[in-house]
C-alpha cells in the first residue's frame, strides 16, 4: 500500500489526516513537539510529561472508535484545579506516567481509538520553541510566539531549546515514505518547529517520497501578514535548505466578504502569486455551519474541508 | 448461572468481587454513593458529579483487561492541580460529563476494563452521608464520620441528605439474587450507608435470596472501638429492620502480634463470640507482602485474602 506521511501539527493535521484516513492508504502522522499552551502547557510545567495536546488531535483524527470515544477524548473540564483540561490530554499523560514513554502512551492510546495508521511524534526530548526578534526580544515557547504581533517585522531566529534529536521512528518513516505532506497548519508555531529537530531536514532532503506543500487558507496578523504561496513557500524552504516539493496545493476558493469581515481581525486571505506545473489550485474551504457560527472561534471559522482536501491530493497519490 | 450481589463499597468490596470473579457466578456489586473524601470529594464538589470512587474500585476488581489498563485506571496524578486525582475517577467524571449520566459512565467504563459481572450505584441522587453525635454535633460527610474519633460514644442519628431513592436497577437485583453478600467495610462509612437509601433494607428483607454477612477482620478505633462479631451484626440489623442472615463470615485467623503492634494505634482484632450454626469460621488473612509493608498505610495492613474469602463463599453458594 503506498505509505503516506502527513507533517505537521495541530489544528491543520487534522483536516487533512480525517480526509485520508477513509482512502486505502498507509498513513503516518509526525507532529511537532513544540506545544506548551493551555491544558498542554500546564501539564508540561506540572508533570514534567510531553506535550499531549497536538498528538490527541492527530489520534481523534484517525480513530475509528464510537463518537463516544471521540467526544470522551475530546471533552475539555470545566470547573475546579481540572478546568481547561482536555480529557484525552490527561488520558495521554497518565499513560506517559504508567509505561514509562511517551511513545509508548500514543501507541496504546491508538489501540483505545481504534485509529488508522501512526502517530509518531518528530521527537521524543523535552523542548521549547523559542524565537529571537529583531529587536533581540526573546519569545519563550511556542504560545508567545503564536501571540506575538511582531513577527512579520522578521526575526532573527526561531529555534527549539536544547536542540533536540529526532526519534528515529520519524527519520524511518520518512525514510520509507512514498509521498510526504507538509502542512496546513501555523507557519512558525506547528509546520517549522518539525524543521528545527536534527535531522529531519536532512532526511526530508533524502527521501525518494514525492513531496507536497499544502498552503494555509488564511495568513496571521502580526505573524504572516500579507503572506502569498511564495511566501510560505521560501519561509519553509529556508529551513529545508531546498525547494522539495513536487505539488503545492492551493485553495481558490473565496470565503463570503462577510465572515473574512468576521475574520479581519485575525488575518486576511493568503494570495496565490504562483502559476506552473506543480501548482495545484482547487476550491478547498469546509462548509460553515450557520448554527455554531457565534460559538467557534474565529481562526476556525474559514478552514480545509476534509473530503476536498482528501480528494485533491488523492488525485496526486493515486492518478486516474 | 446463580446470581450473587456483593453490596458494599470501599476497598472491603474489592477483595470479595476480585475473589469471586474467578468463579462461574453472574455478578454484581451494589456499591455506596457516600464516599466524599479525596480525589472523590473534589470532583463532587468541583464538577458536581457523583463519587466515583468505589465504583471505580468495583470496576477494577471486576475488570479482565491488560494490567496496563488496570494501572491506569489506579494511577494517581502527583502534582499541580491534578495532584492526588485518581485517573479512573477522572475517566468516569468525564464520562457522566459527556454521556450526561452516571450510571451509563459506569456502563461504558465497564466496557473499557472487560469486567465480568455488573456495577451498580445504590442511587444515581447526589447525597451528603451525615451523623448527629450523641452531643448534637453534626458530622457532615463520610470523610468527616470516617476520621470521626467519637463514634463509639454513641450517635443518634446516621441519614443521608437528602433521602434518597434507590436506583431501580439496584432493587432489581436484590429481588433477583440468589445470595447476597454483605461486607466486609467500613460499617459506618461503607456498610449501613447502602441501608439508608430508601427501599434498600426492605428489598433486603423481601429478596428470597440467601444472605451472608462477611465481618470485617479489624476495628477501627473511635468508631467500632472493641466490637465483637455479634456488636456488627446488631449494628447491621438495627438499619435492615431484621436479622436476614442465613450466614455469617468470621475470620479466624491470628495476625502476627507484630502487625497488630504497628497497627494498635488504628484499632485492634475483632474478636468472635457468636458460635451457632449460621457462624461459618475460617483463615481468611491476606498474605503480607514484605518489601511493600513500609509502603503500605496501616489501615491496609491486615485485610481479607480473595481467594480465601471467595473459597469460604463458593462452599456456601455451591455445596458439594
Amino acid at each position: 500500500m503506498t505509505r503516506v506521511i502527513v507533517l505537521g501539527g495541530g489544528t491543520g493535521n487534522f483536516a487533512v489526516l480525517s480526509g485520508l484516513k477513509k482512502y486505502p492508504v498507509e498513513l503516518s502522522s509526525i507532529v511537532s513537539m513544540a506545544d506548551d499552551g493551555g491544558s498542554t502547557g500546564i501539564l508540561r510545567d506540572e508533570l514534567g510529561v510531553l506535550p499531549p495536546g497536538d498528538v490527541r488531535q492527530c489520534l481523534v483524527a484517525l480513530s475509528n472508535s464510537s463518537s463516544l470515544m471521540r467526544s470522551l477524548v475530546n471533552y475539555r473540564f470545566e470547573n475546579g484545579g481540572l478546568g481547561g483540561h482536555s480529557f484525552g490530554n490527561l488520558l495521554l499523560s497518565a499513560l506517559e506516567k504508567v509505561t514509562g514513554s511517551f511513545e509508548k502512551a500514543v501507541e496504546e492510546m491508538g489501540r483505545i481509538l481504534f485509529i488508522k495508521g501512526k502517530v509518531i511524534p518528530v521527537t521524543t526530548h523535552q523542548v521549547r520553541l523559542k524565537m529571537i526578534l529583531n529587536n533581540r526580544v526573546i519569545l519563550e515557547g511556542e504560545k508567545e510566539i503564536y501571540l506575538s504581533q511582531e513577527i512579520d517585522k522578521g526575526y532573527r531566529d526561531i529555534y527549539l531549546e536544547p536542540f533536540p534529536e529526532a526519534n528515529p521512528h520519524a527519520l524511518d518513516e520518512i525514510a520509507k515514505a512514498d509521498y510526504i505532506i507538509l502542512g496546513p497548519g501555523g507557519l512558525h508555531t506547528s509546520l517549522i518547529p518539525n524543521l528545527l529537530v536534527e535531522g529531519v531536514s536532512e532526511a526530508l532532503v533524502k527521501s525518494k517520497a514525492k513531496k507536497i506543500f499544502v498552503v494555509n487558507l488564511m495568513n496571521r496578523k502580526g505573524q504572516t501578514t500579507g503572506y502569498k504561496t511564495s511566501d510560505y513557500l521560501k519561509e519553509i524552504i529556508r529551513f529545508i535548505g531546498e525547494d522539495i516539493f513536487d505539488w503545492i496545493l492551493v485553495n481558490t476558493q473565496h470565503p463570503p466578504e462577510e465572515l473574512l469581515d468576521v475574520y479581519a481581525e485575525e488575518g486576511t486571505l493568503v494570495t496565490n502569486d504562483l502559476a506552473n506545473d506543480r501548482i495545484i489550485t482547487a476550491p478547498l474551504l469546509g462548509k460553515l455551519n450557520e448554527g455554531v457560527k457565534k460559538d467557534l472561534i474565529k481562526r476556525n471559522l474559514i478552514r480545509h474541508d476534509p473530503d476536498k482536501l482528501a480528494e485533491e491530493l488523492m488525485r496526486i497519490v493515486n492518478p486516474l
